[in-house]
């Protein structure tokens, strides 16, 4: 039984073995989002409120917050980031970068044991990202890639993990705080990519006995209809063990495939969220739209 | 690796390990439905014919036929029913019934390799049913009760199923021709029904090496909002192991989970059949309808 504490100011939340299913929220992200980047480089952040807010409201327990601009000051950015989504919202961060400075300025800004994004096996990586995470007492993502790639073979993976435990270890830094990405592949171009990241899960969790998380949609890169696939995989993920993940909460489907999970994993007693989430399913997408547009004034 | 192979005249459809999952349309069965009961009490069958063309369009690649109205000629009803679906589409049949000679009737009609639904580990109906099976060289639906009734222990529901592959060896019946239902509890008023019964899906799959089945639906009885949380069931089932059901191909989101699930699980080659459905996902409803009403006056 691992739970994985992270935290803001005024609030924990638990990834865990026998505890609901944490949706990081993945929206803060200017990757792929022109609109965003163009503005936060310019000093525009309303996009990051509103985004916060919605995502917040629609069921994410964590936000994972990146700046990651080409050509932009991505330490300055993270952390302005990272103080203006604390001053709206008391979940926890996710404090996502490839770049060393950024990560470092982000745990500075935070308040709270954050939830680092990322260290892989890669030996540069763990010698630069390891003591991080020690200094600030944060928790880390650990990416299942080292300096060979990313191996098609899952044994291979596990073992990756396995180091990055070890590794984490000397640091000073429990395997509860350790949280695994297996590295979910595109199930369109490697036809095993599923069954066998289900394994993966699995194995991590009896044997590794590590907390996992991981970017959910990847599974249906280059398919159609991806928002149909990708909770099913979820739901598919959770059953086999697996106890967060980084994706969208403003997906209906996907919260729904997740509340549904709880409920059928016995991590919501009474099925109480399920209930007040779906009591009256067809106004359930209004009332979470409208409870966020009230909310944008009194962040704006 | 078990299959369980059954079929029509002309087609066979294999319950498999490494098999694409099956759906067993569940429709034509008038409990509950009491317009049905009427007109085929009364000789109209318009309504189980369009009932079996709309769910072998919609996906199904088995029909189960169930025609149990109080106070009417059962088996009569049931010859008719399965001689009548059978010159409408070429998908094998489980023949459903809780009255032997219904059952009797029906395997007398029936051209193929049927599904009998069901036995259970009640003596009177082992001592009954399985030498109908035998006889006429069928498969059969085991649900996991016997004469003590249905037990909310998982490790009791795994030896009654286990009593029954061994009391149908005895007959001659081979264990790949048993497909165990395990028994799904309402998880509204169990609150680990989904755990326990994931559980034992996979056991009866790694132990006991049987293909399963069951009512997919019954999980969500009595919570809000039961089509969103039974595909998320579904998925999670059948990424424990579980190989048919028998349910409600006409919820799109049922087959949409299934179908998602076999792409995750490499049971649909080149994701040929989740493109095939949803190439262009919003049209993909309307085609359906569209084809089943043009498949109507074929059949009527």
């Amino acid at each position: 039984m691992t739970d994985t504490v992270i935290s803001s100011a005024s609030r924990e939340v638990v990834i865990g073995f026998d505890q609901p299913f944490v949706v990081i929220g993945e929206r803060i992200n200017p990757t792929g989002r022109k609109l965003l980047a163009e503005e936060m480089k310019a000093g525009d952040f309303s996009r990051v409120e509103a985004d916060a807010m919605a995502q917040v409201a629609a069921g994410a327990q964590v936000l994972d917050v990146n700046a990651g601009i080409p050509l932009a000051d991505e330490p300055a950015l993270m952390a302005r980031a990272v103080k203006l989504v604390q001053s709206l919202t008391d979940v926890p961060l996710s404090i996502d970068s490839s770049v060393l400075e950024a990560l470092e300025s982000g745990l500075a800004a935070y308040q709270g044991k954050a939830l680092l994004n990322s260290v892989t096996g890669e030996e540069d990586r763990l010698e630069r990202v390891l003591p991080l995470v020690k200094k600030h007492g944060a928790a880390v993502v650990a990416i299942c890639n080292d300096d060979t790639g990313i191996s098609t073979d899952i044994d291979v993976r596990f073992e990756v993990a396995k180091k990055i435990v070890q590794r984490a270890a000397d640091y000073g830094i429990p395997a509860c705080d350790v949280v695994v990405d297996p590295l979910v592949m595109p199930v369109g171009a490697m036809a095993d990519a599923g069954v066998q990241v289900f394994k993966l899960i699995r194995r991590l969790r009896e044997e590794l006995k590590v907390n996992t998380t991981c970017g959910a949609s990847n599974v249906s890169f280059g398919l159609p209809h991806r928002h149909g696939l990708n909770p099913t995989f979820l739901a598919m993920a959770i059953g086999a063990g697996m106890t967060s993940a980084i994706t969208n909460p403003l997906e209906a489907p996907l919260m729904q495939a997740v509340r549904g999970a709880d409920v059928l994993m016995d991590h919501d007693p009474q099925c109480a969220n399920w209930i007040s989430a779906y009591r009256q399913p067809s106004a359930a997408g209004t009332r979470e739209r409208r409870s966020t547009r009230r909310r944008r004034p009194e962040a704006g």
